[in-house]
């Protein structure tokens, strides 16, 4: 990234940049030139941060807001400002500028798109891995966590049928996210259950632990042993799903991404609920997550002319997720965990017959924080975390 | 509670509660009569759930949405629905429909409301309790954790001080949420401090882990030694403040409700972000949580025509959360252990001087989920959990 000059308006400096080096995200009509407000760079000057933590020790209260600069030069390279309320010089190297920019454009091409699935797209290639793999080296494992990033799961095969290697895979990610399930949770026929997880019926595809306000992000589930007739289990990418009911029933779409509704869980030691969208859209209109299970739907508290509405997009939905052209179905072996973005890809299982065999899986979460975090520093390899900080100069 | 008479509009059944028993929220002016969409009717008849688990297990989607009653009347004091499509009965008990109603001045007037304090307050009324009594049984435990909704913060004393007590402390509630941070965290002066917290520098009033998508609930501070000069600790009530500045800068409560920006968190091992509100309200408007570190602010990634009034904005909220008024300082003896909302109550501390004698904090987190559940687990005593979802009869 190359600066070719810089200019000031009333409130920002402009960067052009080289020929060739144009935004992300630029067409071939928008400008090369990226914007950056006063106060913008004020607060963001290098000199702002703690030198070893990088985290930020100036005082945002102590910028004027009509702060400007007394002189901007490109200087060896870099943005240099010296600033006409107290003479403070900020030097901005033109790489952490460029990948700073914070043009709409510029936000929506830096982010990460991922890959939509069908059952059709999944015939021609399945996202797995080796257990071996995964643990052998860095490489491995980055090759596993970005299918995860790219398809919301991965089936993991020849992970030992011990029990409690489901936490040892997961903790080459991270540590473990406990829950009221506990930290490893045994998905088996129960006599006296505590969730229908843990009877023989079919479970129609859902995201786990609705009532908690955050939902886990990676799920686990290993499979120990297998003989009982049926069981098979069910994965269904809810943003493809969401996608094609925006397609089919825009209002409905708007129905479920703007109604938040309320998720009950009760049992013996517990009392949990949380009230958010089925359909749930970040601050910039991206997915956040899908948050359905028709289990623990608490009775609607909304407003009643939403209601009959509400129904008609949640059966709609459900529709859906249940169709053949989303839900993946597939029989786990002793030894495969399917890992997956429990907040995108729902998961099920049919019935099965406990009388025919066993069947038990292990299960476990990890926070989606977690998750990204270890994708993050993987692809940072061994460069300094305070180079994107701008705090240490990068190679 | 008792029913007077059921009548039927076009879409809903009417629920005339008798004299003097009207519904939560009613003023003078407002009906008597709760009413229930059909469809929310049949979706949480009794019958919908599993007997044990308390799940519902009726599918949605087999409920037609011109559903209709053949028959309402009220039995036994019950309400007695005979549905016309297939002849199912659907029996409410009336304790049930009332504590499920959904109007919206009953949904209001269903919600908790905390006290916001500000310091003039505290000195006539400090929310304190001694370990003991929060060790001896369900009730002293309960004490504390209704001070801890009511005013978001509680002091217990007495907690012994050794390393590791933190966390028997905090499972009085529940298991201990792990972060990037550990089970339990010291908050010492530190050589390679990966935070601002492992300093000896002055830390205004925030909230934790803010690049997390869901910041920790309830954080404990035990303090095992403090001997040093300066550290006094601060505590402020996140609502009160939003509340005045709501009061006195409409716009900029607006902007701060409104406007998602990004923190971030980096060290060696880590690399977190999330975008949210700094203040955020929930689907229903009621404050959800203040997410404020001006340590970890990421560079904005807003348009730029919100930049300025941001910061205006920022510049006036933090200006509150360091009012007199409103930031409550005081100094922790070894064996206090401040227990705070994390996501309402911020906290900080006075800069110290390390060399004159040490300062050692423990800390640990636990998530909202677990510590409103607990609390409503001791308030249901000992009633069975399937009575709230009418599957069993309440006594």
């Amino acid at each position: 990234m190359q600066i070719q000059q810089v200019t000031t308006d009333s409130d920002r400096v402009q960067v052009w940049w080289a020929d060739g080096e144009r935004r992300r995200g630029d067409t071939a009509a928008s400008g090369r030139a990226s914007q950056f407000h006063f106060l913008w760079l004020r607060d963001n000057c290098p000199t702002a941060r703690h030198p070893v933590v990088g985290e930020k020790v100036l005082d945002p209260v102590t910028i004027p807001l009509e702060i400007a600069p007394a002189s901007v030069e490109v200087a060896n390279g870099n943005l240099r400002i010296v600033w006409a309320n107290d003479g403070h010089e900020s030097v901005y190297e033109a790489a952490w500028l460029y990948d700073n920019a914070y043009e709409l454009e510029t936000r929506q091409a830096r982010r990460y798109q991922s890959t939509l699935w069908t059952t059709q797209m999944l015939a021609n290639f399945l996202p797995e891995v080796s257990f071996d793999s995964v643990t052998a080296d860095d490489e491995g494992l980055l090759t596993a966590l970005r299918l995860l990033r790219q398809y919301g799961f991965v089936i993991v095969r020849g992970v030992p049928t011990e029990p409690g290697m489901v936490v040892k895979l997961a903790e080459q990610i991270s540590y473990v996210r406990e829950t009221n399930f506990g930290v490893i949770f045994d998905v088996v026929s129960m006599p006296d259950p505590n969730s229908l997880a843990y009877t023989a019926v079919k479970l129609n595809a859902h995201t786990d632990l609705v009532s908690r306000e955050a939902q886990p992000g990676l799920q686990f589930l290993h499979c120990l042993v297998f003989e009982a007739v049926g069981g098979e289990s069910i994965l269904v990418d809810g943003f493809a799903a969401a996608e094609e009911l925006k397609r089919l029933h825009p209002e409905d779409y708007e129905l479920l991404t703007n109604t938040a509704v309320r998720f009950r869980y009760q049992d013996k030691k517990t009392d949990i609920n949380a009230k958010f969208p089925i359909i749930r859209l970040d601050a910039d209109g991206n997915y956040f997550e899908i948050r359905y299970s028709t289990a623990l739907l608490a009775p609607l508290d909304i407003d009643h002319h939403l209601v009959k509405p509400f129904y008609r997009a949640y059966q709609n939905f459900s529709h859906l997720l249940r169709d053949p052209r989303f839900e993946f179905k597939f029989r786990l072996r002793p030894g495969d965990c399917e890992v997956f973005d429990n907040r995108r890809v729902l998961h099920g299982r049919d019935s099965f017959n406990p009388q025919s065999g066993p069947r038990h899986l292990q299960g476990c979460y990890i926070d989606t924080d977690d998750f990204l975090s270890r994708l993050r520093v993987l692809e940072r390899g061994g460069r300094d975390f305070r180079e994107s900080l701008s705090v240490v100069r990068s190679a």
